[in-house]
């Protein structure tokens, strides 16, 4: 089978075979937001036509590929929810000489009642029940997921927004004008045991300005106190005590967040970002 | 004299008598970004020349005209501060027919040693300590100031960067992307009261799209429902509980402050933004 996972600014195009193993696997920067319209079909020839070319019928795409601003809209699915009820849902459409199905994001909703989505993530999640993953899940990001696995079903999951407020505090706010490039652990955990004292996120981000007027935060220590202070708020806001962390993500985005989660004294088990492939091949396979 | 609020992006003149009343104003949007190197005497000649003409020979700045962007840097003076340590320590300019001097910022440092820094707020800060105020005060804007006075100085304070947040996820990030222009105060009601739910600020924020995508916030309510999560947030983590809050602005700033403190029964006395003129004259009278 073929499976793709298609974000908005990139596409993961990856040949499986009948135990889910990796056959070929091709990476482009054909993310959705660079498509004009109607032209979904055309990158889908263009990523897999020869493997279709070489006898693959069955293809499944995640991400936001499924979403408004994609190939079409595949509802979300509410929580909880687990490998039945997604390949359940696959949304069809019609491609010649193919099999072509959408995943669907999946909805949540917290104690209070407020709504929460991904699209994308959800057959990352299935890879890991796959694989026989249990409790609290973290697949840091742009916008980065925390869910909760039990049962062999995903129960419900929070957003936090952490990657694009460091970039749109770094590249539009007064915090990026102090900052240059460099990356700095020492800057970084500094970062992480600000977020721990009492203040507030609002208050402690503008501390990285009143360090830096001060001499004592360098202007390439700027970007990584930042990215402390902000993983360390967010795994604060998005743990529960007790529980160890599932941490899924490719090694640049998952080093940090391994570190923070150290500093914070919080058990870490890592796995491979790569686990999207096993959720794609669970999902075929009942069909297949 | 004459004293002026010169701050980032706008100008507030004002003619003083020997009691601190206003005779005369002028507000311009000659912000120090606006201005060329060396182009500070020119502006202030535009703007005072007809006062100064008429005879005023003392001529206060306040604001981020004294910072290294601005006519000349006049260094930070640590709290606790009050009227005797800032008049104490005037920076003085050669300007010719006026005695012309700035009035230098504040520093801190929180019980973490963490420093934080304000200028122009000092100013407005002693003019509510000249009309008798103490406790907490609260000076919203693009940098919220919460300061605390007692015994008649300034005793520290916390910066939180709520507005600026606010602009910068309106103008580049995901939220703004489903924001359009309006105001809602039933919205706002429901950020505030989203803020005091767990999860963190991280989490609430990419609520504010999760509620539009399930048609539960309309896009002219997103940008009053992210107002009042960004303000109870800040509220949140700068007020000291007990304390009523002082709150010094001018009113469509105010406003939104005034509903969240009363939504979070938090009791709330309110101030004229032109306390600058205030606290001007009161550095000016020892020396004039």
């Amino acid at each position: 089978m073929i499976g793709i996972d298609w974000g908005t600014t990139s596409l993961r195009a990856y040949r499986l075979g009948a135990q889910g193993q990796v056959l070929a696997r091709h990476d482009s920067a054909d993310g959705i937001l660079t498509i004009p319209p109607g032209g979904f079909p055309a990158v889908l020839q263009r990523v897999a036509g020869p493997w279709l070319a070489a006898g693959e019928t069955e293809v499944l795409l995640c991400g936001m590929v499924g979403s408004r601003q994609g190939w079409a809209e595949a509802p979300y699915l509410p929580c909880p929810a687990g490998p039945a009820e997604l390949a359940a849902n696959l949304t069809e459409l019609a491609f010649p000489g193919a099999r072509l199905r959408l995943v669907p994001g999946l909805a949540t909703r917290d104690a209070a009642g407020v709504p929460d989505v991904m699209r994308g993530e959800e057959t990352k999640l299935l890879g890991l029940l796959a694989q026989g993953v249990a409790g609290l899940v973290c697949l840091p990001g742009t916008h980065s997921k925390w869910a909760s696995l039990a049962g062999g079903r995903i129960q419900g999951f929070a957003t936090h927004m952490t990657g694009e407020l460091r970039a749109v505090l770094l590249g539009h706010s007064i915090l990026g004008r102090l900052a240059q490039p460099g990356e700095s652990p020492a800057a970084f955990a500094r970062g992480v045991a600000r977020s721990a004292q009492p203040g507030g996120l609002l208050h402690h981000a503008f501390g990285t300005r009143a360090l830096g007027l001060h001499g004592e935060l360098a202007e390439d220590e700027t970007a990584s106190y930042l990215s402390g202070l902000l993983i360390g708020h967010e795994i604060r806001a998005a743990w529960t005590p007790g529980q160890p962390v599932h941490l899924a993500a490719a090694a640049t985005l998952a080093a940090p967040y391994a570190q923070a989660l150290a500093l914070l004294g919080i058990a870490c088990t890592r796995h491979d970002d790569d686990v999207v492939t096993a959720g794609l091949a669970a999902l075929a396979t009942p069909q297949g």
